[in-house]
């Protein structure tokens, strides 16, 4: 007779219709198309870490899977298979019944097939890995940016950290806005489409779980290069807008927003712009790349102080 | 500067040598091999449910990538690539050193590289994946199996479940037996030089994992066939011979050896004692596979009864 966790597992079976072999054997087995090369990255989100003990379980399953797959935009890569081990401290069919319709969701969304994984009893941890393919030599990397690139970021940042801290009862939102920021928290949205798309116009990327600051920093130290950014150019949302100095520590290092920063040539203004347009996304040049090493933020009357940057280290 | 987790991700950075890139990007990079189809597979290992608090760390490094490697022996594929998430209550420089000292070194033993992973605060959990290779079509799946075939294990079984009945004193073993079955169960040996051999040998294959009885019984269900197993040929050590009938159950239902089981057609016996000359380990033949439903048990008395089977099941 199957236990409890056995038939945890079956509630998560579905055909894999893009694997030679899916769940039910030792390992799965997979084909990599001609000329791809395998993008494959994992994540463990942990409750009381990551997201707190009450977290809605569809918006859990969601993005555990969204944060993978943000990883896979992040080089360029096409999502085709993921593995997911769940240790839960009970069978609950409720709080499984929400994850999986989150999770599922999302991945049918982008085509990916969920091809392995484990479940066992723990307190409750949720551990993804993500594989993906991209035609070889044409990932992004963090360690390809290029002196005079511009620096450019998707979307708006600073949405998610807000809503986080309106739920923390740090800042007062309107219902709308609380809405707004909050979903952009517990749903983000993996920028595949941008991804993919970027692989030819390029030359490094990242995406910004951690801030923008520490994110864009990571592309700097693995080229070897300095960037600096304009706070005034930083895509803010209407709420951003509206809550104006007090919102900054938000939009520079406000994790969670999972938009990507890119940098690419300026010769590729024209088509980051089409690009921006064919896909209906705000795509915004925030600064540029240089010789040197960290990342200098410039404010209106300069650049910001230390003093000024160790306050954002909260938000990260 | 960089928080205590990521100085344990560092911990654990090494050159990775047969990846396009290893550790520090937002995924890892790989590329198969021409012909070759990839074989996945994850586990979760969770403190209080797979291992004590207590757990020597150097142990259950080794043991976390151990089980892991044993699902690529099932498959008769070559494990290559492995990613490692922890959640760690806090950054403990000793059991790191230990739990790294014994997940890298059997890595190296077998040339995988670890390529990625994630180190987070939280209740104490292990997340393994692991990548390997196989030549197309020729993995060992648990449905290839063939009314006719012989049932062979590796190894000895029952060590490793005895090894735990002993530390938990249901057993008491005199010091060099007790040394060795609790080696079996704390460093098991995964059977990768035999699960790659028995590729052009086999047709259906499964690590033992759960018990012979449950694990052959995962092999019938996918091969939709019975199998006969033979009580008296199941392959002992000294300290199971000594103990007799009181350690049927440990042969039977004791989850741990990572032993492999595999079928193959009555014709391959003499390759399959070539096999078991040439890498030095026991093959025994138990049983047969037929036509029908389940794992049939045979005694010295005839089949076992239900009651019987059922003192089984606390060993699983």
């Amino acid at each position: 007779m199957p236990s409890e966790f056995e038939l945890i597992a079956r509630y998560f079976a579905r055909p894999a219709k893009r694997a030679v072999l899916g769940v039910g054997d030792d390992a799965a087995l997979l084909r990599a198309a001609a000329g791809a090369e395998l993008a494959v990255s994992t994540d463990m989100l942990v409750s009381g870490t990551h997201f707190g003990s009450d977290a809605e379980p569809r918006a859990l399953g969601h993005k555990a899977l969204a944060v993978n797959l943000s990883d896979m935009a992040a080089m360029g890569a096409r999502p085709r298979w993921a593995l997911l081990s769940i240790a839960l401290p009970r069978a609950d069919a409720r709080w499984l019944r929400g994850f999986s319709a989150g999770f599922l969701g999302l991945a049918r969304a982008h085509q990916v097939d969920l091809i392995g994984g484990d479940t066992t009893r723990g307190p409750l941890n949720v551990c993804v890995t993500i594989i993906g393919d991209v035609p070889r030599g044409r990932a992004l990397r963090r360690d390809r940016a290029r002196s005079g690139d511009d620096v450019w970021v998707s979307g708006e940042l600073g949405n998610a950290a807000i809503g986080l801290a309106h739920r923390q009862g740090n800042v007062r939102l309107k219902p709308a806005e609380a809405r707004r920021c909050t979903r952009v928290l517990d749903r983000p949205t993996p920028r595949i489409a941008l991804g993919t798309a970027l692989r030819t116009i390029a030359h490094a990327a990242i995406d910004i779980s951690d801030g923008l600051a520490a994110d864009l920093g990571h592309i700097c130290e693995r080229s070897a290069l300095a960037a600096e950014v304009w706070m005034q150019q930083l895509p803010r949302s209407r709420v951003l807008a509206r809550l104006g100095a007090a919102a900054e520590p938000a939009l520079i290092a406000g994790g969670d927003d999972y938009e990507l920063c890119f940098t690419a040539a300026v010769a590729r203004r024209a088509d980051i712009a089409a690009l921006s347009a064919r896909l209906g996304l705000r795509l915004t040049r925030v600064g540029r790349m240089r010789r040197g090493r960290g990342v200098r933020l410039l404010g209106p009357d300069g650049p910001l102080d230390a003093r000024d940057k160790r306050g954002y280290d909260h938000f990260g």
